[in-house]
């Protein structure tokens, strides 16, 4: 590893409780002393520090409320470090490399090398590290590591990857070891939904609430989980796969060996098989042009570029879809009663709107003590790079936030 | 209220928390300072105290481990104090008695009053109440007050219960205030799974258990859960009805408002539906000679002894609503990722054994990453009775655990 890398650690936890209060928003010294119960002299201690270490700055004053001193704002520097946040999945890699601040300053997307499995996933990887890096012109000091969101199953302790559905050819990788190795910098290795759910409770539109789930739909479909404000991961770290419920006892099999399970029934795969079976027998459709059988037909973006220009056969397909995730979404709101649904993940570019809708309509229509509860559903803000923008703010997160006194998976 | 019934209540903190260690096992006052970090001159003072309220008394020596002074051994108490649990369900009222330690040490079931509505019901209630502390000669100030489990949905702040399906009357319900009145005694109501898993950690098989789920099955069927240690009750007080989850797309309407739902699908009312149906075709059974077509036939009861006693019609129907139920629980696991699942309930009574046979079966064979993990499913040692254990176990926590001031709702 560089040895840079991890200067920026913030090791101390007031330290780190001061720097993510002022960046969550909290301005001066007078307001983070009240709410912390450390003493002025403490804050200022450490104010001091923060700044000395470059992490913040003092961002003008406040004219006094009661007649007192003016306050003097604060705010973090964003440009004081950075993370490099890194999402696989089947069709695509996208990498967004992320501030201090949690704000994204440069992305990228490729098209994931399948027929190359893991290897030539890493060395595509470690090859835009570089040049999004350079392109940044960032002192490589300045780059905390590399948060890498991947589909499960993995294991996040020991950064190996098993056999996600979707990526062949990967097969227990040890992606955390080799990517550390080829890039220098440290890595942290977790699901995508577990870091597109970090993102959105860290720096996205799920702060401060204290029971949310983050449904993220790429290939697969899962969950991250904040309940009682905290991540919830599990007894075994294997929480959130929702998508592996069944919804219908007679459905179809799934590789998971369950049936009927929601994946199977909403997922992009199933909403393009259902349009080919639909083609197949004849309806009209703007895809009919683009409509090839077999396996190498049609893809998402084809349905969903239908969708977007009015296309009636694309438009019920993934009505339907919508409405097959709303009700597995009724079944979550029943069981865990969270206030917020955040939808994410490349499966909805372009198409979030016509999800939220439907789910919206379905919740409102069928949880239980619907009369005296609403449940709020919204589009993340990171949209389809929701992953790639949660693993880099795990980064950050690991980093600075109190109780994280190293780089380490949360 | 009775004067004395608070006289009890442990104010302290750090006294709840010792008192709560030397019901949790740990025996000296060595063993509570060393894990507490509390000197042991402040351990002594609580344990003076403690004793003073006649909750702890010292229960022989231990030889010393390295040749120091012999330990003293602590201990609860069990009769320094009682709770009351009622669990309401649509067949029968249930009451038990429990002492501080957590052990029944009374209990009784009535026929619940339908035809009566909640009127009936308040006032067997306090009938039975006056009746089993006047068995046990409590004197009324040891009796810390009355837990009820009900079903939902209800308001454990107001103690209000709403319109519980299987409770003909039953409509906004002020049970707590109207059970204050006429018993004297102070009252929670809550959820009867809720109560069930409450009571499961304190004092049953999942102390220590950081994530479990209580399965409740009475007439109803939800799930009480703990999770990373905690009680979950989630935004509004309303997770946990995995019973009100669609498990069938296609399946049969529910009041809830959904299609298909696991209670719909696998509760009592289910089998005794099926298994008419399959005696109406004329299929052989034990249970035709107790069979009279319509509403008034056959009710679970039947069912269950048919089974212990062989019956191929009983057996098969109970064994396909535990194989439903278990793939609504691999669901929960799949999306919860808890280490035990524990079933109680009026339901299991009898048949627990055959629900947790399949259940295990189902599990072992589904759950995501069963390779990797194993689910625990236990019976709960309280039985049918767990709603009421649990419910007085509420009322015991609130009293003496460490955070709770006053007896008020968990």
């Amino acid at each position: 590893m560089r040895g840079g890398a991890n200067s920026l650690t913030v090791r101390n936890y007031n330290q780190s409780l001061v720097l993510e209060m002022i960046r969550q928003g909290y301005e001066s010294r007078t307001e983070i002393a009240e709410s912390t119960g450390l003493s002025a002299q403490t804050i200022s201690n450490i104010v001091h520090r923060l700044s000395d270490l470059g992490l913040v700055a003092e961002a003008g004053r406040r004219p006094p409320e009661n007649g007192g001193k003016p306050r003097i704002k604060l705010s973090v520097i964003p440009d004081a470090g950075y993370a490099l946040g890194v999402q696989i999945d089947r069709d695509e890699t996208s990498l967004a490399l992320v501030d201090l601040t949690g704000r994204v300053v440069a992305r990228v997307r490729r098209q994931t090398p399948k027929e190359r499995g893991p290897e030539g996933t890493i060395r595509q990887v470690v090859h835009a590290v570089e040049r999004l890096a350079g392109e940044a012109r960032l002192p490589p000091e300045k780059l905390l590591g590399l948060g890498v969101a991947c589909p499960g199953p993995l294991d996040r302790r020991t950064g190996v990857v098993y056999e996600p559905p979707g990526l062949p050819g990967w097969h227990e990788v040890p992606l955390r070891d080799r990517l550390e190795k080829e890039s220098g910098y440290p890595v942290i290795v977790d699901n995508d939904a577990t870091a597109a759910a970090v993102g959105e409770k860290w720096a996205g539109g799920a702060q401060g609430v204290r029971n949310f789930a983050f449904v993220y739909m790429g290939v697969g479909l899962g969950a991250g989980l904040f309940l009682q404000d905290r991540l919830y991961r599990g007894a075994t770290g294997n929480a959130g796969e929702f998508g592996h419920a069944t919804l219908d006892l007679n459905g179809p099999e799934c590789f998971c060996g369950n049936r009927g399970c929601v994946e199977v029934l909403c997922a992009p795969r199933a909403v393009i098989a259902a349009v080919e079976r639909r083609l197949g027998g004849g309806e009209p459709s703007l895809m009919r042009e683009g409509y090839r059988s077999g396996p190498e037909g049609l893809d998402f973006a084809d349905v969903r570029q239908a969708a977007l220009m009015g296309d009636d056969l694309a438009l019920s397909e993934l009505d339907r879809s919508a409405s097959v995730l709303g009700t597995a979404l009724v079944n979550l709101v029943n069981t865990l009663d969270v206030e917020l649904i955040t939808l994410g993940g490349e499966a909805f570019r372009g198409v979030g709107h016509i999800y939220r809708r439907k789910i919206v309509e379905v919740l409102d229509d069928r949880i239980l003590a619907r009369t005296r509860r609403k449940v709020r559903v919204e589009l993340s803000e990171a949209g389809e790079d929701a992953g790639a923008v949660g693993a880099a703010s795990m980064v950050l997160h690991s980093a600075y936030a109190p109780r994280m006194t190293r780089l380490k998976a949360v």
